[in-house]
């Protein structure tokens, strides 16, 4: 299939750009990058791409214009899940989505459950400084739907992978750096729960897998997301 | 294609199983149906069928099995925006999602409004009784999205049309009526203003054009739902 004409508007620091990042590089698509910088968003952005503001987002079809003036005529896209369905759409045969239907709905019950049930105590834990109990209680849910594979669902690299990897890597590397808003000390200690305990096994041969892969080692910078992350938090 | 074997857990009353409905319906899919009283649940059914007790849930590839004895080794499905993906996965030629990756997006796009920026105002007016401005407004925000065909999205049924006509439906019957916990004489007030003001002229067309399909002909028994809404809200 002919690269399609795509600009992505992300920002090295987010998570849900970096879903949409990973399934690019997994699909080997070809697409303009355009770093937005959420702290000092450009006002053409939401003028012109994205109302919400927000990344990640693409320009579908603009015949190569410049990012600051993507035509009026192209096709303006956003919201990380819904990039990610295009992203598999536009790439049928890379993988990202099974082709048999019931496959295809194991990989959206895993994003609605990552979605619907693990990123509130997430918030609480990390943002709100609450017990870490929950969120490790919602890990062990999520975990419970891993594939034995090291990938979320079935036995390769799909959109599941995409949606949940930005967010096990940034936990992995802000609990054992205690960058949180909860008590000090509590990064670690849940840090050896998650990622160290045989309790957590399938989730730490999960996150093996995914971050050795090429699409995440490129797209995940250690140092950049514990500055910036230590610089939001304060600690 | 060969219909597949589906045993579909279904509530007669529930606009989330609604859903499910419209796009079997649609796609001319022959399923087992068994109706599930959500007020007194049979035991087995979370225990053999869905585990969260709620319907809409399939059952896939279960060899004409009896409904309340499902084969284990059957396929358990629930949640109704994905089973809504999985009917027009296992008959993609329904036009229930269309082709094009773009067109796909926007349908998306569009449930993902409906379920994000509409349903909260709508339970706070209908079941907490605010004020109905919130729900009017968000309901003119949907309706922005709404093609200008008599669908959601583009010029033919589509999963976007399933996702919101069953509220839509409720909406209007139950407003006509002055059912809901909103201050009496509210009901007929907003009724008037979505349902017959030039304002809403889009939203009234939609409704018209799904309103008038066999599928939804068939699937909304206003007689059932204004009783059991009246019987649940207390008016």
């Amino acid at each position: 299939m002919a690269t399609p004409d795509i600009i992505f508007y992300t920002s090295k620091g987010c998570p849900y750009a970096h879903r949409v990042e990973l399934a690019f590089q997994e699909a080997g698509a070809d697409v303009t990058r355009y770093q937005i910088d959420l702290q000092n968003k450009p006002e053409w952005y939401a003028q012109r791409v994205n109302p919400a503001g927000k990344v990640p987002a693409l320009v579908y079809g603009s015949s190569k214009s410049d990012p600051e003036h993507p035509s009026p005529e192209s096709v303006k896209l956003a919201e990380s899940l819904i990039l990610l369905e295009f992203v598999a759409d536009l790439y049928p045969d890379s993988g990202l989505l099974p082709k048999d239907p019931v496959q295809r709905a194991r990989v959206r019950l895993f994003i609605d459950t990552v979605t619907n049930k693990l990123f509130e105590p997430f918030v609480a834990f990390f943002y709100r400084g609450e017990a870490p109990d929950k969120f490790v209680e919602a890990v062990a849910e999520t975990q419970k739907l891993l594939s034995p594979s090291g990938f979320a669902v079935g036995d390769r690299f799909t959109i599941a992978d995409a949606a949940l990897a930005p967010f096990v890597g940034r936990w992995e590397l802000h609990l054992r750096h205690d960058v949180g808003k909860y008590a000090e000390g509590t990064g670690p200690r849940v840090h050896q729960e998650l990622f160290q305990s045989e309790r957590f096994a399938r989730l730490q041969k999960f996150f093996a897998n995914i971050s050795s892969r090429q699409s995440y080692k490129t797209s995940f910078d250690s140092e950049y997301l514990l500055s910036s992350a230590r610089a939001r938090i304060g600690r």
